[in-house]
């Protein structure tokens, strides 16, 4: 099961080795895990949009990742070493697993909300992350992947999640649907809350070859949110009234004012797209007028959303083709961050074992 | 729009005419609709299971029918004349309506549960009903129908929002659901659960012809519960521990303790199925320990059950041609009782305008 | 049971009589009911800080109140007549009244959340209000008063409505709960929500006697906003994350900023207070990597709060003896409504019939 | 900290030693804590209703206690020794735990609702459990008592516990809420209930010194369920339609029916209290008809139930001085488990350390 030569005491590794633009692949000790933790052999990553923001060196990256370390959170591999008081999994195991790490002891950990735990660290920002041969996690953050998935969706569990999470804490079953964004998770909501039973999805975005793409996806219309008319095509086309749920995938102020002005009286809102700095808009109307309830969306919940993804994955509803366009070795890695930079790939899988 | 002759004074309809077997097609005063009625002139109605315990008198109905009363509670018609008190409706509009009416005052009328008034009366049962040319219901129990659905689907609007009602009770999205009996309503459940977001459902029946229908409307496995093996396959196939969700739908006791043994810990249980009597299962080991929820179905949320149904239509995804089996004239409804009572059809739709 | 001499064609009333501050008492004509209407012999009402705002003529009520209306919708009263296609009640009947009309035709007045229905109408804004010796309300606005509820507190059900539903949505039983602004709703949902089960309240407010109010009726401590050192305060109070609950009843932006900072992750906020304008805000921080839940808050369930609000009077648990400050005849409204511009007052109530 | 001579290798405990009567106390080695497991000195612990069933062994207790095995799971004492993968623990601390221990690795445990793992072993029953100077449990159990907390009453955290879960999982907040059966949880659910918010509870039980003590505690009328017209007078006194919410805390096939006779439609009952065996019940309409949704309660939630029980104890509105009715050493145990058996005590704690 281990086509790796082992014992080996090196590994190739992704890190951010300078203050500035890029990665650098170069050669690392091969991470020993902690009595708590498994070492995974990882097999394939996902290049995630912090990534980019790491890649491209820019304020929050400067401000957050220290420089030196490994990169990247989504992945897949197979456990290799478990440390001496694991005693939950085998080496041997193929696993994905949950890059936000806590001590289990604040309130949300302890209440089965972990994804908003205080003291959270994250895989690839706060310590090493998995673009290498080699990753170390804690046993209560591995994810054994069903034997139906294949490695190139196992590896973007982490961003699919963000959308299943998005998705299930609003509840679309049987209900009309807005998303405003159409990046990756944007995509991946709408093929997710079609196979969560939304009724009928409304995209927007600025950019036309996303809108064909969400409507490819499952979207009834798409529109560019440039022309607001698109607020009231969707509020008559939904009761008259509104739509029931928006999914805010864009980050941008103009998308949430115009999302909350398309949903319905006691709609509610899912948010998942960070903004750019403190926003302004109009409360009264869009939220307390209105009844409406706003969620904040965070990570995925652990595990509720992991076993949520594996459901519609096991549905065989989610078409995420379109939306995983490329993949590249690790030794082109440059060429894998670009294709994400210039807007040519969605999302690119990197292929390391 | 009124193709019916008018003023006419006289309908067509089917009544309850002894204390025995069998309805009786007769002539009766058309109704005059009170100051907050409005008057519907019937297109198409379905005959529901009660309409078949009315026909064979058995003793709930020798108990309950008033001798004379017009049957039947499924229908689509169009509004023809409105009392002096209605404000939301005028003469022309197609609508279905919901059968149980209530006065609006008790607590469960007034806080959305108006399904589970404490007043309630039905059409057809306690009160006139929809197998007649023409029929009376309060504004309030107007349903205006969606110009996309056929008058054939829009018949059974009643029985369909039985498994809605069922289906979104119990939150199927993203879930494993287990359907035990697949009469019309358990069928309707599973094309209902699949187009709400259930990711994989199991059903359980006798009958092979149901199973096969089943599995065609959706269900990935459909057992035979005189072996109760498929307990164990669905709960090795849902996580090894069961599956999320159970709709009971037999109102069988055997049905219920072993859909129950099917469920995992913490899983929830909807059971609209009525039982022939009281029922003996192990509470301690099948709800209490298992940490379970059971939920009590009973009619259709006004409206909400309607508005998910109708988003359900719209979203193309409910298969009902399999279910609506047989459509036949007012004229011939003796055979259409006896289609239903010999288990030929499914469900029966009688033209009536 | 009708003290007032019977039948009589004119009734005092308090107008809006111009388009500047101020109201007028004047004679009027007695209304008659519609059919579908009750006519209200009113007992005692109470004066709203909407009330306040019509009386000082601001920008909000020049756009909206029309010149001529009579004012008011917080009473009590008697019903005296009831219109011809009223079903559930007769003459005689202790009665108060939801003052948002709907026609029961929208999504939400069909789902059980009238209170956000899209076509509201409002007595003493939009139709004639209560600040008369007669109000007519539609049958279905009604709500019957519980015998043991002196007409002084059902004189102001609707206010304490406001604060029952915004406590009730936020799910404050046995959690800890932040409310900050302390006008008459703020400290109304401080009973309220220590009669509802929250463990332990905190409160802001500028002004000290509200302050020390608070904690007469239930804070554990009331802090001054303007040293925001409190936050760090409710933090450690509550287990060292935040406080579960806010309840923003100020509609002062810096109030919904500092409330959400003390709030924990997955904390849940009810928005009830107004602001002047767009607000300015860090949803990333405040709201998403949080993972909060923002309830905008508008109204009284209809009827769920009602009942609620029966039964935490019937508990024996609220205190409105500090909150209901004042009692004037109708005649003095001029000193009732300054006693509450002045800041005198807190709840002014003023004897009709 | 530790008063205890230490190191020493025996401790005292109290054994199951024969498939028989009684128990013994002896001397045992004192136990080693695993990698992740936390050693306890034990202050003070709680004699449970399940403890009497393995002293007098019962048939349940015969099937499941292995003889030879340290009894008891209710307890507080302070941290004397952690193990060498313990990460959030340090000897000093004062500490309660969760009885129920589980490996975190099934569907229940990974979502939040551990209290149901299918794997859980509890001590005391399935391995040693409390009645010792010594006990260990994995470090995920503990749960650090809040210093204001008395040690008789962090004695019993678990039985209180077993009541905050019933009140909590029903949500009592300004409900009306009848309990039926008033053995210890049944009186601890009375006091909680109405800390939590519930406004009116009405209590059953057929010994009158506990209806007495019932109304004592908060309950506004306890009734002798022999007579069954008390479903008639709660109905009435509840809307006249019955109340919102049943705490079922017997374990009698007539309390359920009766419970659920009382409770309106779509009201919520939980379930608590263990049944002798399978029982009947009209569940068409007592649950199906009427809408109800019945709630198994099993443990307590980790640490959901924890938290909840810290807040209501923190709000100093928990009575428990009636119902922790005596203290002894535990050299006295035979005194303190005749206590209980003969119905004299309520609550007896053992005072150990």
């Amino acid at each position: 099961m281990q086509g790796h030569p082992y014992p080996c005491r090196l590994m190739q590794a992704l890190i951010k080795h300078h203050a500035g633009p890029g990665l650098q692949l170069t050669t690392r000790s091969k991470p020993t895990p902690g009595p708590r933790e498994v070492l995974i052999r990882v097999k394939k990553v996902g290049i995630c949009g912090t990534d980019r923001h790491i890649w491209e060196w820019d304020k929050w990256a400067a401000g957050r990742i220290p420089v030196g370390i490994i990169t990247g959170h989504e992945f897949v591999g197979i456990i290799e070493q478990v440390g001496s008081a694991v005693t939950n999994y085998k080496p041997g195991l193929r696993v994905s697993a949950e890059g936000h790490i806590t001590a289990w002891k604040d309130f949300n950990s302890r209440t089965g909300n972990a994804h908003i735990a205080s003291d959270t660290k994250i895989i690839g920002i706060d310590r090493d992350g998995c673009f290498a041969e080699y990753v170390c996690v804690p046993e209560e953050n591995v994810w054994p992947v069903h034997e139906s998935i294949p490695d190139k969706v196992a590896a973007v569990l982490d961003p699919l999640g963000n959308a299943v999470h998005t998705v299930m804490a609003a509840n679309v079953s049987a209900k009309t649907v807005v998303v405003t964004g159409t990046g990756i998770i944007g995509l991946m909501s709408i093929t997710v809350a079609k196979a969560a039973g939304a009724s009928r999805i409304f995209a927007t975005d600025i950019d036309p070859r996303r809108r064909a793409l969400a409507k490819k996806l499952g979207a009834v219309e798409a529109f560019d949110p440039r022309d607001n008319a698109w607020i009231g095509e969707v509020r008559k086309a939904c009761k008259g009234e509104g739509a029931d749920v928006l999914l805010e995938m864009s980050g941008a102020e103009s998308a949430l004012s115009q999302g909350l002005g398309a949903l319905r009286n006691g709609g509610t809102a899912a948010l998942l797209g960070l903004f750019k700095g403190p926003i302004t808009f109009d409360i009264n109307s869009l939220v307390i007028f209105k009844g409406a309830t706003l969620l904040g969306v965070n990570g995925r919940k652990m595990f509720e959303t992991w076993y949520q993804m594996e459901e519609l994955l096991l549905s065989g509803r989610l078409e995420l083709e379109e939306i995983i366009t490329h993949e590249v070795p690790l030794s082109e890695f440059e060429r894998g961050h670009e294709l994400m930079i210039r807007g040519e790939g969605i999302k690119v899988v990197m292929a390391v074992g």
